[in-house]
This record gives C-alpha cells, sequence and structure tokens, in this order.
C-alpha cells in the first residue's frame, strides 16, 4: 500500500481523505503538477515547481509549503514509497471553508489542502510505446480558454481520452480554429523537412515544462524549431509527429485521423530527441 | 453540525470525506444539483432530478441511485437539519478508483460517489437583495464548450464573482463573440417593450430548471417570450433586466457595466415574476 501525503500528514492511501467541502472537490479550484522519478531522483523539479508556482499565482491561491519543503515532501515519498522509475503527483486546493461559496474564502481562514502521491511505473523510461509510437486522433477543443494554469478541470481530457479509446487509438490531438492546439495531456510537434514544429506558448496552451526542455536540447543539438500554429492536413503530411509531457518524455506519434505518418514507424526526430531527453534529463535529476 | 450525506452515511459535516483519488478531486469529474427548500418542502425536485439524470447521461456516468431514493435523501437531509427555508446541494462523481488516470474507470469496479449537504437560508424567499436588485458587470465567456452539462468545473464563474466583488458589484454576466450567454451561477435575461428576451439553449448555457419555470408562467400570464441572443449595449438599453436560477428564484439586475435600467429600481415584469413564481412554486412543492 503506498503512502500518501494529505496536509502535512503521511497517510496509508486508503485512509488519505479530503473534506466533502474542499474547493477542489466542490469547485474544482485547484492546481496540479506532475513530476518524473528516473533512479528514484525527481526530473526537473525546479520547472515543476515554478510552473506550480505561476499558476498558483494566476488564480491568487496561497501556497500551503515552500519551495524547499515541496522537494523535501518529493524526496520522502519517493523513498517511502521505494520508487525508482515513476510519478509524483502533486495538487494545491483553495482548502476547505465552511460551506460552499462560489466567493473565494479568506485564505487567512482557509489554508490551502495538499495532496500528493506516487505512481509506480518500471517501465517509463523503457516504454515499449516509445518504439512503436502511437496513434491519434483529432478532436475539437473545447476546454475553457485559459489553458496555460494547469487546473484539475480535466473533464474534457479525460473525455478526450475515452473517444480516442473508442476509436480504438491511444490519444488525441484537440483542434481550435482549425489548428491543433497540443494533446489531451501533452503538447504536440510535427516535423517537415527537418524543421520542428510546434504551437507557440500562450492562454491557449500548458506551457510545457518537458516542453521548454526539449525545445532547448532541439536547439542545443543544432535543431530547427519553429514555433507556430499547424493544420491538421499539414500534420498529417509532415515526416514526423511527436509528443512530449512529464511522464511520457518524447513519444512519437505515427497516425493521425487515419493518416500513416512516416510509414507507420517512429521518426528519427523523434526518437533521437527521446535519446537526448532522457540522458541529460537523468543528469540533471535532483 | 449539519448532517451531510456521504457514499450511503448520514455523518457530522465535520467528518464528511471523500478519498484523495475520487475523481471529482482529482478531474473535476462530477455534476451538481441545487435545489430549494421554501416551507420544508422540495421546489421543482423532478426537474433537478430529469436534469442530473440527463447531465449523467451525457458523460455516461451511473447514478448511485434511484430518483426515488434520491428523493427520500433529500427528505431525510431537510428533516434532520431542520431546514425551512435554504438549498440542498447534491454532487454525483466518477468515483474513487485505485489510481489516477484520465480514462474512466470502470463502472462495475468504480462506483460513482454521491454526497449530499443542506444550506440553511431563512431569508431565501425574503431575499433582500430582490427588492434592491442586483448590480452586474459583463465579463468574456472562457468556460468551456458543453455548459448544458451541469459539472463541477466552477473555477471561472468563481473567478467572475470575484471579478465582479472587486468591481464592487454584485455579480458578472459572461459574453461570448458579442452576445451574452449567461450569468456565472445563472440565467439572463432583458425585457423591452414589454417582451421578455433570453438566449435560445443549446450547449453554450445551462438549461435552467427554474429558467424553464419562469417561461412557463411567463406564458400563462400572456407575458411575450422571446428566445434569441442580445448583446451587452442591448441589455444596457433594455427597460429592466434579470436572472433566475434556483436558490435566487427571480432576481432584478438594475445595471449593466455602470449603465442604470429602470432607473436603478427592479422592474414591474421581474418583480411580477418572482411573485408567480415563488406561489406556483410553493404550491407544487413537495
Amino acid at each position: 500500500m503506498r503512502t500518501v501525503y494529505v496536509n502535512g500528514d503521511y497517510l496509508p492511501e486508503n485512509e488519505a481523505k479530503i473534506s466533502i467541502f474542499d474547493r477542489g472537490f466542490l469547485m474544482a479550484d485547484g492546481v496540479y503538477e506532475v513530476t518524473s522519478v528516473l533512479d528514484g531522483k525527481l526530473i526537473d523539479f525546479d520547472g515543476h515547481a515554478a510552473r506550480l508556482e505561476r499558476s498558483l499565482g494566476e488564480l491568487e491561491m496561497a501556497s500551503p509549503v515552500t519551495r524547499d519543503a515541496l522537494l523535501a515532501i518529493h524526496r520522502e515519498l519517493v523513498a517511502r514509497n521505494g520508487i525508482d522509475q515513476g510519478m509524483i503527483y502533486l495538487q494545491i486546493t483553495r482548502g476547505a471553508p465552511a460551506d460552499r461559496d462560489f466567493a473565494f474564502p479568506d485564505p487567512e481562514e482557509t489554508p490551502s489542502s495538499i495532496v500528493l502521491f506516487t505512481q509506480n511505473k518500471p517501465n517509463i523510461a523503457d516504454n515499449p510505446a516509445a518504439k512503436k509510437g502511437i496513434k491519434i486522433i483529432t478532436i475539437d477543443d473545447a476546454r475553457w480558454g485559459r489553458r496555460d494554469i494547469k487546473t484539475v478541470q480535466l473533464l474534457y481530457p479525460s473525455m478526450g481520452k475515452m473517444m480516442a479509446k473508442k476509436a480504438g487509438v491511444d490519444d488525441a490531438w484537440l483542434v481550435q480554429d482549425g489548428f491543433v492546439t497540443e494533446g489531451t495531456s501533452n503538447n504536440a510537434y510535427i516535423v517537415k523537412g527537418g524543421k520542428i514544429i510546434t504551437r507557440e506558448r500562450s492562454h491557449d496552451i500548458l506551457h510545457g515544462i518537458t516542453r521548454a526542455a526539449v525545445l532547448r536540447f532541439a536547439a542545443e543539438a543544432q535543431m530547427q524549431v519553429e514555433e507556430r500554429n499547424f493544420t491538421v492536413t499539414e500534420a498529417q503530411e509532415a515526416d514526423e509527429a511527436f509528443i512530449t509531457s512529464a511522464s511520457t518524455f518524447v513519444m512519437p506519434v505515427v497516425e493521425i485521423d487515419g493518416a500513416e505518418l512516416g510509414g507507420g514507424k517512429p521518426g528519427p526526430v523523434a526518437v533521437r530527441l527521446r535519446e537526448i531527453y532522457l540522458e541529460e534529463s537523468r543528469k540533471a535529476a535532483v
């Protein structure tokens, strides 16, 4: 049984509960981060901590812990649960006021809630899916307007995963006004003529921590990167495609709405970026 | 201390907890209803139960209880908490699977969660705000695309209430492509030349239970109703305006983005509709 962290306590997972008045439960008034673990160490902890602080700031929500305390909790959970490879999920909500009310509670009276738990994934680095690549469909992007804030409003991404499952594929890319925004829980990229193309940062997409690292590594490896919108047709006609996220790292995409890319095999840019990302991330892990 | 209902148990509110793995907490994967209580009886229970079933159906979520059982729980909570006037809040989520995953869990393995609690509001019928009317601002409608499903994704409506508070007014109306959709937690109406104008039902707005009742009562009272989009400017130039919701019934709006309507006093149509609504609802309460 996992040991999880809830508001200051390390608890067995079956005793980990929060009030029904928690605004994370009643109003989706919460933010989250997922940090990967390789060799028992945290990948890009500082990036996730910085984005967490930004999400909290955008929502005028107080952090219940310092960045140092957060790092200590992450490490304690890795140790207590013996995680070699996997993820640590972290969620902060605006806490549990005495009653349900749309208005934000006074943070002096209602402290934020904080929850963390581990997910053991022994194959996260050596993921068989990365060797085959994944297939995706595209669906309408019906999410709210501030996808740059990493909130727990994940119902539509969940619905998107189910649409993909029903279509017999692995995931879905979201399309707004004719252009791909991102995947259900990852950033989206295509490669054409050696150039890596991905949508630029705005309120429309999550500012991926893995995205930032991968684009930096790509630039360091002298790969060309263009941050701009692209259509589904352009994606289907690309040489290759891939996604990035904290838990999938770099994952090749080999089919988009039934159109095969690169003969249905992972492309060289995605494969190379995955190698570089894993290598560099392991070096920098804390 | 309130007695609340959580997954089959009546509990003191400070012991009412749900698992941190509940999808309502982690993913906003839940729906809700708010039913008003007048004279200890439920207003339009059947309407709320029917909409709940529709919300659950749209999300392929199973109901953990029958409509009859739901009615019994509502009545038990009213009795145990001695509610004469107030509300009953009900939330159903896709339950707490063993681990966090975007994909929906198998409903055979993961039963839905259900939570209900009362809110005592002795002034709900004789609300002083209804005599003065409320002031609103308009803000961009940044919510997701399926507002017809009553989900707990209420972060943006909460942010809207806070924007209103900071602007020194009572609430906000949401605007999409130049047209008012609805209020943060209510449907929006204007009255011009005796005609009641409100946006037609679609995925863009909640299909208000109070809205349906009020439009029916308006038609019965020979009032003219036009269901169509209207702009902020048209609203500011209207004779009067109002909102409807289960907890505010019919509430006059006397100011929109600083422009006073009807000399800053509740208009006759809103006042009359509130009277009719309260009278008819009390008659039909169960």
